[in-house]
């Protein structure tokens, strides 16, 4: 019984580094991280075959911490294990007990939730925001799996959080994918915030709806450690995927903790006495001396890490020939009629770039005949994984399998993935390079109607800042191609980027409006006619509205110019090149919501002399058209309603 | 049984009209319209107490149709009962045989999917975008419930979209709420879009989730009208909520639409005479003649309607006595110290329209002692609806609310709103007024870091256009008041907008910036300093930092001046005052990424002459920090940063 000594005594000290740091930090959820103590010792400190001084060790087990605001009882550990922190392997520091009273402070890497960005590499994607741990680690679970690697994936979910729907969209995920290298713990504390959880969050209920999902449950006391590793024991050799549910209390440990109304407080300097005292009576109970604790070392990895079973070549796409690519598809006909798609030309470009780069796998939302991900899923179903009608799910796990070293292609619809902006935003501040790729972008889907019209993606994508620390590289790489040829290469670069990109792509059939030995850039924009009376800013679908504008306006005099702006973020250099040979006037012109291409522009226009700058967007709601041009009519973007506006800009 | 012969006559019918509308359109979904025809013929043509000639009748039961796409099969049974549609009852039209093949046109109100905004006034929402319809019954429900009204609700959720994890927080809420006069039906057709749905999502399965969340579960054959019915009238007596899962058929009637690669198909011309002949078999197999059915009489709604059991008084707010607001509170001395947070200024407003308007309600999301509705659910328990931590589920519900006459605040965190933007959109959409209130607004929350700082949602709530038809009124009225008074005065001012509203609010507590007696508007802005030099346009938090800025700038003989810019959409006005007495030069400081009011400064001065924009916004990942100063300091928007630019823009 000496392990479980050692355990118990790690769990003591855990518990006064929690009191210890969030009275130091003067904010925190000190009650919650303790409810967790027994079961993150038990985890770190036996369970989880991990190297506390290699965060980075790709066979490592991994936990994610989907309560986020727990994190204390995680940084407790990493103390009592020597742990380290750091943004490389190389500058990587111990966590002390010194080191935790910085918690939350502005130089430290503990941030008040799970963040790898600043430094944690124990994690591998930033919680908080509640619901979405589950499907990280089932996304790291199908790395794992496709890696053949034997690393294992825990993952901890608060039972109020378990109302999030996204919890069960993970929950079927898991099933669906068989994934029996993923266990996930439910802390059944009983309080939530503001009040104690439902009863439809009580253990008895989780145990009964897990089951009807299709785990096996295991029902635990949560501060009873032999139980605990029992249930964990237990999980390693299932079959079927395992749910632990264990009953905690929230505030183990501290009287002062554990009235309801101590969610996200800590105790004052005064308290703090009265709470380490509590927590000593504990030790005695458990028959821990008050000594410092034995560091327990936890079981070294063994087996193939993630990342081996996968490489890139190191290849590139080379120029599309769509003919061959499309050779005994049915499509080919269309194309050779002069038509492509820019969301088939993603389709096809990811299949050859799937050739290429094992890395490379695709999520898809039940529609991947419409996102033409189905040209990979075909070539490669194993590296395909059908996320069914449930985006925010599908995000999420793309989160845990680029952790793990992959490159994650997220495709639906544009409107639908907007279910998922919040699981974006923590893919975001995570740091790891998900792909997303959102089809039927703007209103020329026409007949569907505005429930499938994406019209605040622009706006939402646009927005992410240009991230000092990772060499000024934009957190968010938008691609926002017009034609085939630009999807095709894009979707190279989405590869190349190694952050968060968006690539935005169209339902309509086009003409090509670029050769296919064009080059594309991040960032850049290209000139499809000089002007001289004003220059058309515009992309997708608008810049070959723009075309037949410029066309009709050259019939009287007007000489428009048209530039295709298909990535941000916009250059400088693209707004002051179009000013200089349009007059300084721009017309903007896109079928979205504002916040988009125009704001851009005008954001950089306005610190520029002598430009003018002119926005054409969505300024009423869409409706279902037969045709997209009639919808572009009834919002007021019609080929006639621009070239009534740049009549009227050009003094005509 | 004369009366189940008109009912089969009526479902006959209604297949013809399925197949024929959607090949006029030449697009929809008449395979999944086809999986209902039973179920909707029953429920429209028997089960529903409605008037087919008033679908705005406020005691009618309502039918929400989750999956939107299987519209045809509402839109048949309306030409079948001679239903009207119309934006207004003046103007409505009946819907005809003949107005059915104008199916997603652009001069049709029978849109792609239910739209009431363009006339369908017989749905409360628009869906389309799946997994929200539950949510929006659980909302007539409450709303139905408070009012003593009699009226039934009922949800038609298909078998894929049950994936989405948010028709699983509606079911939680739902049975918390013990909302057994909401009756939810899934259509188990077994097919999705690419492929046949998941196990996971089968009949067997659904059942058995449903059991564990709590409802009383009846499996039907979903194309045997008696075995309908007697659910139906089971449903309607049950104490305890009743989920119904039937088995359907894709495309019944029609061998060609049951094949799986027909999902979102419509037949062409050429196919469709085979099809009615198809259709035409069933009937003969019903003893159905093929002569024009006899129109069905559904029954008369009977009882109180909504809306009866609550009013506005017609009061408003007069200005604020803090200090009475708080007595006996524990906040008042803090207040007496001259601080006030803007969410506490908004939920003690909350409190007194409650006293004066029975129509509002609250939700929030387990955080109402952060937001402050707690003052609110405090004073009304039974006008306040606690949803929990599912934030998708609680956006719906609201939208149920509004449609029923309510006025529903709907509170979190701003950053945890983010979740719900794709319901916030459709909520749009609809055309209803939901209130919507962020807190803990921008990155000053500090402590918490990234994972809970909103800094996505100026843009995309600001991104929203004016409605030509709602009389120019801005689709999304935005207030982002900079004290209390205007925290105070801007939740007047959502009441009485009729339309969406979103209020961010700050944790800080901070002074008072106005006297209680300032008013306020929609899209107004206050000048808060003049300046000569160049005029400083901010809001929320960073008022208060402009504010020391300006200060410490008047120490060198530079004089800024300070815009209050409370409110979206920003006029045009403010920008050239603020221009005047500028010397024409701008900077815009946001806590929050680009996208929001320097995008909306600059799309205005990228119009006018003489007017230069700079901008400083979030341009790095937030972490966290002791303090909201030590946070902002890290992003560059510390006061000594803005100091420097300004110096800088001023040239000295």
């Amino acid at each position: 019984m000496d392990e479980m000594n050692k355990l118990n005594g790690m769990i003591v000290a855990m518990a006064k580094h929690i009191v210890n740091m969030t009275t130091a930090a003067g904010s925190g959820h000190p009650s919650s991280a303790l409810s967790l103590v027994h079961i993150v010792a038990a985890l770190m400190g036996k369970q989880m075959r991990w190297d506390p001084k290699d965060p980075w060790n790709p066979v490592a087990d991994r936990l994610v911490l989907s309560e986020g605001h727990s994190v204390p009882v995680v940084y407790a550990a990493m103390a009592e294990l020597g742990a380290v922190v750091g943004k490389k392997k190389e500058s990587a520091e111990v966590v002390t007990a010194q080191s935790l009273l910085e918690l939350r402070e502005i130089g430290s890497p503990l941030d008040g939730h799970p963040n790898p960005r600043v430094g944690v590499a124990f994690f591998d994607s930033a919680t908080g925001s509640l619901g979405q741990g589950l499907s990280t680690g089932a996304g790291l679970g199908l790395a794992a799996r496709l890696d053949k690697s034997p690393r294992r994936v825990f993952v901890l979910v608060g039972d109020g959080e378990s109302r999030e729907g996204q919890v069960w969209e993970a929950c079927d995920f898991v099933i669906d994918h068989k994934l029996n290298n993923v266990t996930v713990i439910f802390n059944c504390n009983g309080q939530g915030q503001s009040d104690y959880v439902s009863v439809q969050q009580n253990a008895a209920s989780l145990a009964k709806k897990l089951r009807a999902f299709g785990f096996k449950v295991l029902r635990i006391k949560g501060h009873d450690l032999e139980s605990i590793l029992s249930a964990l024991e237990e999980a390693a050799v299932s079959e079927v995927p395992v749910a632990i549910v264990a009953k905690t209390v929230k505030g183990w440990g501290v009287r002062e903790l554990k009235k309801h109304t101590y969610h996200g407080k800590p105790l004052t300097q005064k308290q703090l006495g009265k709470a380490l005292k509590n927590i000593e009576r504990e030790a005695q109970k458990l028959g821990v001396s008050g000594e410092a604790a034995e560091q327990m070392v936890p079981p070294m990895p063994a087996g193939g890490g993630i990342g081996e079973g996968s490489r890139g070549s190191g290849r590139r796409l080379g120029d599309p020939d769509f003919g061959a690519l499309l050779a005994g598809d049915k499509y080919l006909s269309k194309f050779e009629n002069g038509l492509m798609s820019t969301r088939r030309a993603y389709g096809l470009a990811l299949r050859e770039l799937g050739k290429m780069d094992e890395r490379i796998v695709a999520l898809d939302g039940d529609v991947k005949n419409s996102t033409f991900t189905e040209y990979f899923a075909k070539e490669f179903p194993e590296r395909y994984f059908e996320a069914r009608i449930a985006e925010q799910n599908m995000v999420s796990a793309a989160v845990g399998l680029a952790a793990a070293g992959k490159i994650p292609f997220v495709s639906s619809f544009a409107k639908f993935l907007s279910r998922a902006f919040d699981q974006i935003e923590m893919a975001v501040i995570s740091g790891h390079g998900v792909k997303l790729v959102g089809s039927h972008a703007g209103i020329t889907l026409g007949p569907d109607g505005p429930s499938q019209m994406a019209v605040t993606d622009v706006a939402f994508f646009r927005s992410f800042p240009a991230d000092p620390e990772g060499d000024g590289e934009p957190a968010m790489a938008f691609f926002f191609p017009s034609d085939g040829v630009g999807a095709y290469k894009c979707t190279q670069l989405m590869v190349d980027h190694p952050g968060m990109c968006y690539l935005r792509t169209l339902r309509s059939d086009l003409p090509l409006l670029y050769s296919t030995d064009t080059e594309f850039e991040l960032g850049g924009a290209k000139t499809l006619a000089v002007g001289a009376d004003l220059t058309i800013m515009a992309s997708g679908y608008m810049a070959h509205l723009g075309k037949k504008v410029v066309a009709a306006l050259a019939q009287e005099g007007i000489k428009a110019g048209l530039m295709d702006c298909y990535s941000f973020p916009l250059r400088a250099q693209t707004v002051i090149e179009a000013t200089g040979t349009g007059s300084g006037r721009l017309l903007c012109v896109e079928d979205n919501y504002t916040g988009g291409l125009g704001s851009a522009v005008a954001e950089i226009a306005a610190g520029l002399d002598n430009c003018r700058v002119d926005c054409m967007y969505v300024g009423r709601f869409p409706k279902s058209g037969k045709s997209g041009d009639e919808v572009l009519d009834y919002v007021g973007l019609g080929t006639q309603q621009v070239i009534a506006k740049v009549r009227q800009i050009a003094g005509r």
